[in-house]
């Protein structure tokens, strides 16, 4: 029999019990000391905090760790009882609770790995499922723990450490290159050999539904003039997915590549916001840097590996054959229906303008994290590897403005209006959904709007 | 009358009255939970947590700081008061010291901007000046608070949160361009606009004195067969300095250019080793990759901004004029000298390589740091901005082994032994320093190993 939740979901919710995707989140309105993490069941929210308090987290590995505990409650907790007993240890109390305030997140959990997660998960489908009484019969703890996701706002899911960028997509790669060196060999000889990455910025990874601002910058010289400074006339989205890293490795030792599947956790929707003009201005010989750095956005919930497995599908036959490291047994994607949708500034309708799919990567995650670790760089929980932008072969499946205008050389149509590059305003809207039998396993949307430069 | 400690200081010791650089420290062999931050005087270290402790930061911003604060002592405290209360008080907080059982950093006190800084060197001068009897005079602190250098272990000062790698140096820009594209036009057009940069690695940062495994990876094919891989061929070293990042700046608010020093707290030396081969191979068209991220280095002591300013000199003449955004009123370089020793693989004695200065630099500390943030990309405290190689003109002062043997097609001499690049079990030692009227603010030493890849 179909697995089922007591929680109604929708038919197009994107949260069925089937995906139970990990965030963290506070109260509408509510300090980000409030902050604590949940799964996604339909239009709620599920707090891991409440259910570790009950607890209801009793399988071997989970009941013994505070890695859903919540901080502050327990410290606020300490401060009281301490207060009965001496007025000097209350103060005490007090500089340690201001020293440790913090926002929670989910890297303690990730770090646990595998085994954990597979507890976690059949834990919670089975608290959430309709056969089960113990959430479903227990109204007080259901009041508290299961809280409408309108009432909610989303946080960054990890502390993330550092975030890196591929460049797995073969179509964007020869679109890229066919653009700036010409159509005779749009892809380096390097490219087919190795997932090509760069290090981004993880100071400015920011949480779906952040304003992003105008970056301003340098842009080529014209003819003997000093070069272009002003706010980025070639401002763009481009469409990536991020694994999360589970528990990593130490420096020094890489990860094999058929573990590596063992080190996601999961995967979020990633908008790596890209100024064309700064990027090509500036990005030789060391790479993008100011183009890429004013602003990442990522979806809030982490949908897992475990959940996605229904949906793998084979990566796509390379040639030439990988080299040894990165040759892997049963070699993955994903069959994720991905969309990209601008609401152009002013306007109240939004518009579709690419349809894509994971499936369109070349490199498979589990490469691209042996790759890296493969010279000794540790990862550590909590990491995000960006995929790239993910551009399929069709025009209109194409990740960014950069390929679907041909670098503002055409228009691309938006309702009554027209763009070249991003105004303004507009705000770009990214989702993406695994369609199940009778059920969704979706990430939800990663969205932000531009707001104009600072003067 | 010159400023003098109680503490004895030798003539050639890097750590006067006038340097006090801050770092972390543990007795050696001890946990790291024990980790505190210090300054370095003569041969001893001095144990600010001890400082904070007994009441000498008296200054109104640090009195009511627990920057210098040691949570884990702390913590410990509430412990054996509480077990005298109740049993199951005693379960609860051992759990809370198990989840924050963390290192000590210098973070808090970097966020708290140029007036702490004054206020904590004005604070220490004095307490360790042969004038004051507050320290000097009380037998019983001094003991605690003052360890000789010897007994204890140096850990990374800051948690690092992102770090950036400069490119700074026009003849290392130069020389590099000359050795990959020919003498024609060695420096790209945009090097002259823009202080040129990529966004390195944070995890793989690891205090001087750690060992560096050879990393693997690919390097260029040979005509067509498939690319290399194995250990890396043509491991490197890069003399750099690097500035830790103070308060910092919020996304979307960029430093302007004469604010600039105010968020440089101090400034360490820094080995950004490198894989010349891997490098090669990957960097077109994303920029250095695996090729860096298997290992960075740098000095435990921070030397500070304030402590430098005596050998503050003025940076070079910059033709074009910098763009306004990068016109300072005041444009600085710090005359520090600086040294690189290589100790070959099974030799007692260590040679000189390099003799280099950090006047050098083409662009300035506060225009690289002002140019990251132009984009509004936000630097938050202990991020870390390397300069890029030092290199200075004359062969003498090339800042790494590509430079110094042109990239392998000359050796260089080392005693009865020569290198092209480096060997496994050679010691690469940086040190850097200024000379004073009669003392020195120095860095001391930083230094690390190579050591065999993994099988």
């Amino acid at each position: 029999m179909a697995l089922k939740s007591f929680v109604e979901v929708k038919s197009d919710s994107h949260f069925s019990i089937h995906n139970l995707p990990y965030g963290i989140f506070k109260h509408a309105g509510g300090s980000i000391t409030t902050s604590r993490p949940g799964v996604a069941i339909g239009d709620y929210v599920l707090d891991l905090s409440e259910i570790h308090s009950a607890g209801l987290f009793d399988g071997p590995l989970l009941s013994n760790s505070d890695c859903f505990h919540q901080l502050l409650t327990e410290l606020r907790l300490e401060i009281e009882v301490l207060s009965v007993a001496s007025e000097v240890l209350v103060e005490r109390s007090i500089i340690f609770a201001v020293a440790y305030m913090m926002k929670s997140n989910l890297n303690k959990f990730l770090e646990l790995g595998k085994p954990a997660w597979k507890e976690a998960r059949a834990t919670l489908q089975k608290l959430l499922s309709s056969a089960e009484p113990s959430l479903q019969k227990n109204a007080s703890l259901r009041e508290k723990a299961l809280l409408p996701m309108v009432q909610v706002e989303m946080l960054l899911p990890v502390a993330i450490g550092d975030y890196t960028d591929f460049f797995s997509s073969m179509h964007h790669a020869k679109n890229c290159g066919t653009i700036f060196r010409g159509p005779e060999n749009p892809i380096n000889p390097n490219w087919y050999h190795l997932p090509i990455a760069y290090h981004g910025r993880a100071s400015s990874i920011v949480i779906s539904g952040t304003d992003i601002v105008r970056p301003r910058g340098q842009g080529y010289p014209t003819g003997n003039s000093p070069p272009y400074f002003g706010p980025s006339r070639k401002l763009d989205f481009e469409l990536e997915m991020a694994a999360v890293v589970g528990p990593g490795n130490d420096l020094g030792k890489p990860i094999d590549v058929n573990e590596a599947a063992d080190h996601i956790f999961g995967v979020v929707l990633l908008n790596d916001w890209s100024a064309r003009d700064i990027q090509a201005w500036e990005y030789v010989p060391l790479g993008p840097f100011l183009g890429k750095s004013f602003g990442t956005t990522i979806s809030p919930w982490i949908v897992t590996l475990d959940a996605l497995e229904p949906f793998a599908c084979d990566a796509p036959n390379q040639i030439p054959k990988p080299l040894p490291y990165l040759a892997e047994n049963i070699s993955k994607n994903y069959d994720i229906s991905l969309e990209v949708r601008v609401k152009p500034a002013g306007e109240e309708d939004s518009f579709t303008v690419t349809r894509s799919n994971f499936n369109h990567l070349y490199w498979t995650l589990t490469q691209q994290l042996t790759h890296h670790t493969i010279n000794g760089c540790n990862l550590r929980p909590g990491d995000l590897l960006g995929t790239g932008t993910i551009s399929g072969p069709e025009p209109e499946s194409y990740g960014c403005l950069l390929e679907l205008t041909w670098n503002g050389t055409k228009e691309l149509p938006l309702g009554k209006t027209t763009r070249r590059f991003l105004e303004d305003g507009d705000e770009v809207i990214f989702s993406g959904c695994c369609k199940g039998n009778g059920y969704n396993v979706g990430f939800g949307t990663c969205s932000g709007k531009i707001v104009p430069s600072s003067p």
